[in-house]
C-alpha cells in the first residue's frame, strides 16, 4: 500500500468534516468551497478566524491620463489619498464596517505628500508614469523596483501580524492601464475596453486609440511580465504584483478587487502560477475586462453588485462572506453532535 | 407651478445625496440602489443603521413529505428544532456572525415540544399539514389562521424593537411545497422542479408526480392566494405570508431568504403588490424555482452563493452588504466636504 492509499489528504479530511455539519452536502456552496481553501492555505482543517485584517490601497499616477481617458482630471488621484487618510471614501467606510485597517501606498503619485501617519506607505517610484502612448510608462528598472517594494509592503504586513489582506488601488488612469496590460498578454481589446469613469462614447473612443497605441509603439513581449509591466503597466499595478507574490509565498490569503488589482493578479500568475493558491476574488466588478481575467484564471468572485469603484471596496465587502465560511466550519454542529439523523434511516 | 415642480420627491433628494458622494456616479453599483430602498421604506434621506436585527425561522412538517420527496426522514425537521435551539446550525453561526437574533417558530412540528425559551414561539397550527397528493393541505380556516399568526409574530417582533427581519424556513418536503405553490399560481413544472436535499433521479420524477398530483387532485384557484395555500401549501409558508404582510404594513424591511420563503413572498404579493416596498430579497439560491418567482417579482438578489440550505441563511448573510450601503450614505465624505473635483474642471 502506498503512502497516498494510506493517509488522507488534508483536502479530504476537510470535506469530511464539511460533509458532516448538520446541513445536506454541499447545501452551503461557494461558502464550503472557501473554508475549504482557507484551511488549506492555513494548513489546518478548521482554520483560524482572521485577526489582523488589512486593505492596503496602491497609489499613483499614470501618464496616460493624458489622453482624456477619465472623466476626472489629474489632481483627484491626489485628493483622494487626502480624503482616504481623513477617512472620508467608501473603503474608509467599509474597512471599518468589517474591522479591517486601511493603508494608503504612495507608489506613484505626482506629488510631494511630507505625510506622517502611520497608515501612509511611502512607495514612491516616480511622479507619475511616462504616458505609454508615446514610449514605455516607466523602466525596466522601475517595474523591478515596484515588485520589490511591494514584496517588501506585503513582508511587513505578515511581520507585524496580518493575517487576511486585501488590495485596492486608485489612480486616474488606471482602467486603460490595466487594460493595456491584458491586451498585451493576449486579451482582445474588446473583451477588455470599457469606461472606468463616466467619459462617454468619445472617452471610450479615446481610450480604445490609447491601448492600441500603446501596444503599437512599445511592442510588450507577453512571454515576459516585466517588461509588460514596464511598457504599459503603471507603478501601483506594479507594486501589487510584488504584494501579491511575496503575500502568497508567505502563505497568507490575499483578496484581489476590481479590474487593476486583477490584472496585476494576471502578472503575477504569469510570474508564479501557485500565486492562486492563496487568492480570493472579492467581487466582480461591473468592468468588463475584470470577468474576463477571473475567467482565464478560473477564480469566481465571492460578491456581484456591479460596483466598478475600485479603492479595494469589493474586495473588504467579501470579508463578512469569507469569515461566515470559516466560522461555519469552526462552530457548525455534526450531525453526531446535534443528534440529527443523517438520512440513511429514511422513516 | 404645481407640488409636483416644487417640491423634490424622497427618492430624488436620496438620489441627489448619493451623487455627490465622493466616487464616480453610479459606482458603488447595487449597493446604491439598497441604501435608496432603505432610505425610501425608513421616509429618510439618510436612513438609520438597525439596532435590532431578527430572523424568524418558520418550522413545520409537510405531508408530502411521506411520498420519498426528501433525502430526510421527517423527524429531522424535529431534530433540527433542537439543534436551532442548540445554536449549533448554520442559521445560529451565521446569525452570531451579523448580530441578529434567531426565533424558531414552530408552525406546526408533528410533535409537542413542551420548550420554554424566549426564541421559541408556539404558533402550531397543527401536526404537519395533511398530504396534499391526497386532498387539501389543511382546512381554509387553518389557511386563515396561518397568516393571522404571521402577522401577529410579525407584530410582536416591530413592537419589541426590531427593525431588520428576515425570513427562513425549515422543514422536510418545504421545496416539494413551495413547488407546488408556484405551479398553482402558473409557473411551469420545468421551471421549478429541483432538488431540495440530496434525493437522485429517482427522487426528482417522485416529486414531479407529488406536485402534479397535487395539483390535478386539488384544483387549487390562482386568483385566490389562501385557496391555493390551503390546497398545496404548509403551515410554515402560511405564517411566512402573514409576516411579510404585516412586517410590510409596519414600514419595517424583511429579507426574504431561498425558495420557500420566496413562495411565501408570492402569495403575499398575489394579495398585497405592495408588499415589495419592504422586501430585499437575500440572495439567489441553487433551487432553480428560486430565480424563476425572484424574476417575476422583479427582485434582485444580493448574494449568489449556490446555497441551497433555507433556514433563512441566505437572508442573514447579506445583511453586512445592507449594512455596508446604509453606512455608504452615512458616512461617506461629498466632493464638498473632501475638496475632491468633480470632474467638471479636467485639468
Amino acid at each position: 500500500m502506498t503512502h497516498a492509499g494510506r493517509f488522507k489528504t488534508l483536502e479530504q479530511i476537510i470535506t469530511e468534516r464539511l460533509n458532516n455539519l448538520t446541513k445536506p452536502i454541499g447545501s452551503l456552496g461557494y461558502l464550503e468551497q472557501i473554508a475549504l481553501k482557507m484551511g488549506l492555505i492555513q494548513g489546518k482543517v478548521i482554520p483560524d478566524l482572521p485577526k489582523n485584517k488589512r486593505v492596503y490601497v496602491f497609489v499613483s499616477d499614470h501618464g496616460v491620463s493624458a489622453n482624456g481617458v477619465s472623466a476626472y482630471p489629474k489632481k483627484v488621484t491626489r485628493q483622494m489619498v487626502f480624503n482616504f487618510l481623513n477617512g472620508g471614501a467608501a473603503i474608509n467606510v467599509f474597512s471599518r464596517h468589517v474591522g479591517a485597517s486601511v493603508y494608503i501606498v504612495d507608489a506613484g503619485v505626482d506629488t510631494d505628500f511630507k505625510i506622517r501617519d502611520e497608515h501612509f506607505i511611502d512607495a514612491k517610484v516616480g511622479y507619475g508614469t511616462r504616458d505609454f502612448t508615446k514610449g514605455p510608462a516607466m523602466t525596466r528598472e522601475q517595474a523591478e523596483k515596484c515588485i520589490e517594494y511591494g514584496n517588501r509592503i506585503a513582508q511587513k504586513a505578515v511581520e507585524d501580524g496580518a493575517d487576511l489582506l486585501a488590495v485596492g488601488d486608485m489612480g486616474i488612469g488606471n482602467t486603460t492601464t490595466a487594460s493595456s496590460i491584458a491586451v498585451a498578454l493576449g486579451f482582445s481589446i474588446d473583451d477588455v475596453l470599457d469606461i472606468g469613469t463616466p467619459i462617454g462614447i468619445d472617452g471610450l473612443e479615446r481610450k480604445r486609440r490609447a491601448i492600441e497605441k500603446a501596444i503599437e509603439i512599445n511592442h510588450p513581449n507577453r512571454d515576459d511580465p516585466i517588461d509588460v509591466l514596464a511598457k504599459v503597466g503603471g507603478f501601483c499595478i506594479g507594486q501589487m504584483v510584488g504584494f501579491i507574490l511575496q503575500a502568497s509565498k508567505l502563505r497568507i490569503p490575499v483578496i484581489v478587487d476590481g479590474f487593476p488589482t486583477t490584472a496585476a493578479l494576471l502578472l503575477a500568475w504569469k510570474i508564479d502560477q501557485g500565486v492562486l493558491h492563496c487568492v480570493f476574488a472579492g467581487h466582480k466588478s461591473q468592468v468588463k475586462g475584470h470577468k474576463a481575467i477571473l475567467d482565464r484564471l478560473n477564480l469566481r468572485p465571492i460578491l456581484d453588485l456591479d460596483m466598478r469603484l475600485g479603492e479595494g471596496t469589493g474586495a473588504v465587502l467579501s470579508i463578512p462572506i469569507i469569515e461566515a465560511a470559516i466560522k461555519m466550519i469552526r462552530q457548525m454542529a455534526t450531525f453526531e453532535d446535534a443528534g440529527v439523523s443523517k438520512g440513511e434511516d429514511r422513516q
